[in-house]
């Protein structure tokens, strides 16, 4: 099982997978191909999320802030810290990491 | 925060940094540098681990085989499943991302 293979040429949507789960955690890989959350469009989650970025880049906005996400950078978000994603890399696939706890 | 970043250049033991945790998950950063586990000694946890390398690469040993990881290769090690790190890069670091749950 590799993070850069499957990875389907088109993706109309973002894809999305589990790797493994419990009762209580969750691990998805994410695949974006220059999706965003569309506008006025708040995720507000009951379960924590940690978050690497994988590949590609992408840009997340808070309420108060936006963070710019290139490979290698992670990030908690409790839960239900609204957040949205402004913006992925127009150019090649974004690839995520995320851990639902 | 950036899984590249903050490294010491030498690496005396393997390096193990929590990320992230809550009562039933932890989330952790180790970096090894041609680390091995000691001949003989094997991992029999309690937690279900989630291993993905980030960088570099190694070999897991398990009762019944060995696994060469690569860059975005993971695996599911299920609780009390027996294992240990064969080898580790000789060259270079390799960073491991590891969810306990």
């Amino acid at each position: 099982m590799n993070l850069f293979e499957d990875i389907p040429e088109n993706l109309p949507e973002e894809l999305m997978e589990v790797l493994a789960e419990s009762s209580n955690v969750r691990i998805e890989r994410i695949v974006s191909d220059g999706h965003a959350s569309p506008s006025d469009f708040w995720y507000d989650q009951d379960q924590n999320e940690w978050v690497l970025l994988v590949s590609g880049s992408a840009v997340l906005e808070f309420d108060d802030r936006k963070l710019e996400m290139n490979p290698g950078d992670h990030i908690l978000i409790p839960a239900h810290e609204k957040h949205r994603v402004a913006s992925t890399a127009q150019t090649g696939k974004t690839i995520w990491l995320a851990v639902f706890f």
